[in-house]
């Protein structure tokens, strides 16, 4: 008879049994008692120094770094953590940081002086190496990125995301399958190893396959990751005199500011111009007409990167690298090229 | 020669000074050794035992508990709290909870598990009793609300906010004096004990100053607070026949989706309906038209709120309840009554 049966009895996991027999507050007076009847049901005696009792960090915090936190696109993500991680007996430490700062500084002070047992990074850098990480000292789960453009062996860390590559493909191929030949790509760098990167290798795949050549002067760089950059690089493009008839942004937060500059500049969406972008945030249902956009599982992000984190530091899980799908909706942003 | 003397010195606060003569850790470079500069140069003898340290909590951190986290209004509300606390020495413990959770049990349970110094609550009730109150046992203070409903004396708690009535009237004068007289308003409920209830009061103060009488039937109210019951109430309303030629939203989210659901029945903003909110969020200012708003200074409301709550902790400063003001940004979703 080991806890693993007790967990398996009562239909919770082994570390609510764990926390239960130990006394700890941090469960339900509901679970607390189903655990208790298994325990006796099953005749079950708690042996504090068996090793069927799982080994617990000493600290049951997790740490949360998030990158660019003025990102809408975040907030669900971090209630799911949140949620996730309550659900499994730890509490959740949160540290907003700017778009331009080092979350790995960030996440290893968090985990000294709050001796965390994990941490998840929110949208960080894709090109870390062994070195760069090793402060951690902790696992740690990539959420919505991968380490692409790094060199760290994937049993070194564990990722949950979309695949960008993929799915900016899809969302320029409802372009292209639609007539648009000239699709300007709204991005923050071509070559910022990072998400925009990988975005901008989909279009480009998408451009490839239907036949039509890469020209520079669509691709729009925005170099800041923010709205006012967004809208303000849409304007430049318009006033450049190129032509285009379709924009696929890498976020749906630069496609309402894209819109919001079409508009401004006197073309219609989508009867002029068609836009299309990757996310899915509340706001982009609400834009006149509703964005098309793919629409990440943002719940499911935050979900499964605290179930891979959980994994590791209670049962000696692996690593993971988790893709998740995106879903299409529809919208009015996208119509077949004038 | 007093710390204070040190702090004037070398232009930084005396909790700094203090951090640096206590070596510790959480100082930069600079900063030290501007301190240490001043401490040699006015020959400053610290001692440990002497009245002029200054007593500090025995944790550093403050907690922000966020009721609501998917208003995205709180976004730099919370990135100011952070950067406001953490230039005051102190960490931040941020803890997200539902719309429709309890922050008071959720603040107890965050000072005992935490042992902070004390609390923010951002976004709660409006109607505390001291009893209520009692389980946080720290300092704290309400960010972006007051307890204008409830029962604590002003001397218990502090608060930083608009002064909702006053700019819910500020606010329908806008349409008022554009001939409105049909002017719908779209909140929570008009006895919430919370925001709507006060905002309301100001909507009736302006129809009263412009001798209109209170109609219901243009009294919209959501019951939930997020976009998609705003955008079906508003759906509702107009197919209820009932005639109006502006919406007054309690808040931008509301407003935008008012915006779409007046889109989705045919009705052009401003055209056939003007629309004015409460809020200036980030969003806000790329709808077609941009939504014509009362901005709140979030950041202002942040910082304030940190500096309040360090003034009580470090030097037994009272409390305080501050107003601030909005700034009207025009926008383009008023015009005159057609």
């Amino acid at each position: 008879m080991t806890i693993k049966d007790v967990a398996e009895y009562s239909g919770v996991s082994v570390s609510t049994v764990s926390r239960v027999l130990n006394n700890r507050p941090d469960v339900s007076g509901a679970v607390r008692s189903r655990v208790m009847d298994a325990v006796h049901t099953l005749h079950y005696v708690p042996n504090n120094s068996a090793r069927d009792l799982v080994k617990r960090p000493q600290n049951d915090a997790i740490g949360v770094v998030v990158r660019g936190a003025e990102n809408p696109f975040f907030t669900p993500v971090i209630r799911a953590v949140e949620h996730s991680a309550e659900c499994a007996g730890y509490s959740m430490v949160l540290h907003q940081i700017k778009a331009g700062e080092d979350e790995l500084l960030a996440g290893a002070a968090l985990v000294r002086s709050k001796r965390l047992a994990g941490l998840i990074l929110l949208g960080g850098c894709y090109d870390y190496s062994p070195e760069e990480v090793a402060p951690l000292e902790v696992p740690f789960v990539c959420c919505t990125y991968t380490n692409r453009f790094g060199s760290l062996n994937r049993g070194e860390y564990s990722s949950v995301s979309i695949d960008d590559q993929a799915e900016a493909y899809r969302a320029v191929r409802c372009l292209t399958r639609r007539g648009h030949r000239r699709i300007a790509v709204l991005l923050d760098s071509v070559e910022d190893h990072s998400i925009s990167q990988l975005r901008y290798r989909g279009y480009r795949q998408a451009l490839e396959e239907a036949g039509l050549p890469l020209d520079m002067s669509l691709v729009a760089e925005t170099v800041d990751f923010d709205m006012a950059a967004a809208y303000r690089r849409t304007r430049a493009l318009l006033e450049s005199g190129t032509e285009f008839t379709a924009v696929f942004a890498i976020a749906d937060s630069m496609a309402i500011a894209a819109m919001k500059a079409l508009h401004d500049a006197g073309r219609q969406v989508p009867e002029d111009c068609s836009v299309i972008a990757i996310d899915g945030i509340e706001m982009s249902q609400y834009t006149v007409p509703t964005l098309t956009t793919l629409i990440q599982p943002q719940e499911a992000l935050g979900a499964q990167a605290v179930e891979i984190l959980v994994n590791i530091l209670e049962n000696h899980g692996e690593c993971r690298h988790l893709r998740v799908e995106t879903a299409l909706r529809p919208g009015g942003t996208v119509a077949d090229c004038p």
